[in-house]
């Protein structure tokens, strides 16, 4: 058990450990209903056929939303990723999940993520926009570059989430790069 | 020695047991050359009479250089902003060093951040753009509204920083705020 838990991400062989003697004081019915839900993870959730994004049905609950901006289509890595930009209520369009980036030594070619898909919908659904919004690091502007060149020439405005300062940081703890984008991207003050 | 050391910024008492022992394993010529260097600091290094940065001139290598544009002001709160903007090489302008922010818990009001030699230097100094980047959270904010707000109507451009994701992060990490303001200010993308 301890090993199985330690291959979890974030846990190491002393969390792993805890986890397993505090499950071992637990009431047989919590490990039940925790052995059950891991059980149900795999038999129940998927990937939106649309956005692959997880979902426990064929669409998921943003894709068959009737509240959504439908000209809009965010692109970003993975699942955790539209969890944020939902929590922040910065946005209010459709999603492409790549699950991945593009990244020779893991592998990852165009093939894997989903592109043919994300292009069907541009030219079926009425999409104006596509939010390229892959890590901004160097994988992810690699995998940015990559899909704005397929899209050009489709009749999409293809944008990205702008760069600059974070807003709750402090200058003396940011990055050279964060810096440069923002002397480059100023904005009038009022 | 250790309880001086160990009320220095960033140093705790192990610290300064550490650095206290080095020192008495050290050649008294080291030490010596410490105990002038200290000594020198209070003595020969001053702020700058027309930026308020530290120097050890009367005016500071920026504002005497010849090989700044001179047409732009760039607000900062403390000199090691000024360090890590001159180290990202983003900006090649002038600088205006508040030496602290707005803060009424601290007792820092708009007298103490030397605006009024601020005011003179725009109106006498062919200053066309005042960039305010002081720190990108509530204090630096608050300061930067009250800055931008003296300087209307007196024929400078005011602007800041861009805001957005910062180079080199991940979504998953980013706070909110962040991303209200990636997705807000959306660049396009070639």
């Amino acid at each position: 058990m301890i090993n199985r838990l330690a291959r979890l991400p974030g846990l190491g062989r002393r969390s792993a450990e805890r986890i397993a003697l505090f499950l071992l004081e637990s009431s047989a019915a919590d490990v039940e209903a925790l052995s059950t839900t891991l059980g149900r993870l795999r038999s129940e959730v998927r990937h939106c056929s649309v956005c692959r994004n997880i979902s426990t049905a064929e669409i998921c609950e943003v894709c068959s939303s009737t509240h959504r901006d439908r000209t809009r289509v965010c692109v970003v890595e993975m699942p955790h990723d539209v969890s944020r930009i939902e929590e922040s209520e910065a946005y209010n369009g459709l999603y492409h999940v790549l699950l991945g980036r593009l990244s020779p030594e893991l592998g990852k070619g165009p093939d894997d993520l989903g592109l043919d898909r994300l292009l069907q919908r541009i030219s079926s659904d009425g999409v104006a926009e596509v939010i390229i919004a892959t890590n901004p690091n160097v994988a992810g502007d690699a995998t940015a570059d990559y899909i704005a060149g397929i899209l050009k020439g489709r009749g999409v405005n293809v944008t990205r989430p702008g760069r600059g300062l974070p807003a709750g940081s402090q200058i003396e703890f940011l990055r050279r790069e964060a810096l440069l984008d923002a002397f480059r991207n100023r904005e009038a003050l009022e």
